[in-house]
């Protein structure tokens, strides 16, 4: 199954695209969507949703994992990123991908098993989960990648209760 | 000067379409896009896109005017509406029409020369600057006329001045 993990944002988006298969990932390719500060914020979510549509029409994933925002976030950033996820969620939603959203807790407790875990703690499991030598940059794509592993361990939980259950 | 003045939101967006001439107006449409409460929100935010396009198209403004978002507008529903604000300035964008933004003081003080009035003396002047015998149904049009006026009376405002420096 392609997972498409994204880390939504309006300067930078961070993107990771995993094959998950039976608890097993490979990276398939990660990055980061990054629009220019001295351009008008419209052309900004233009360029992130043309960006986004690329991506999801050359990967072809069978679902998004994309990280839920909060209204405590970030009091200065909060409104540009809501504003910038809503043209992602749009994307998501003209190509009929199905999308899963995920608390930062949830992504921490399913990548590394514990919800206290520290950045580094994620980037390091996010790393040795997808078999790479060196942790993606920028640590946009590299939180992006653990969002598409937050999906793919749930999926694997679920798969797991259903065999224990007899289905 | 065909002006489209837009009231964002997720369940409710208020748009209205007004001519503008050396500060006399003339309501051409108004109403509002409403999105279903039980479908899921990238759909309702599709919904809101798609409705925005068609509008635009029917009847090419010459500029947008869209209310600003602030933070502490209401802590329960401000993601989901700037999320939705993101998907209305990118069919803006994306139809190449010149946008501007005005907070709500800048509406007050645009539509009835006070700073403090209250909503009902900005509706009842926007039903008469507009020469309508009813008030505009629901609230979310009658603010998004309000919207357009005010950028009507910023270019009015622009126009007298540069009679004035004999420009």
């Amino acid at each position: 199954m392609i997972i498409l993990g994204i880390d939504p944002g309006y300067a930078i988006v961070g993107y990771g695209v995993i094959d998950a298969n039976a608890g097993k990932y490979r990276p398939i390719s990660y990055g980061a969507i990054l629009t220019e500060a001295d351009e008008a914020f419209t052309k900004r979510l233009s360029v992130i949703y043309d960006d986004l549509n690329e991506i999801i029409r050359r990967y072809r994933p069978d679902a998004v994992s994309i990280e839920k925002l909060f209204y405590h976030s970030n009091q200065k950033t909060v409104i540009g990123v809501a504003e910038a996820r809503g043209v992602t969620l749009l994307a998501i939603e003209k190509n009929g991908i199905p999308f899963y959203e995920y608390t930062p807790l949830q992504v921490k407790s399913a990548v590394t098993g514990y919800g206290r875990a520290e950045k580094k703690q994620i980037m390091e499991m996010t790393r040795r989960l997808l078999g790479l030598s060196e942790l993606p940059k920028p640590d946009d794509a590299a939180d992006a990648l653990a969002m598409a592993i937050c999906h793919g361990q749930h999926l694997g939980a679920v798969y797991r209760q259903n065999l224990i259950g007899g289905k």
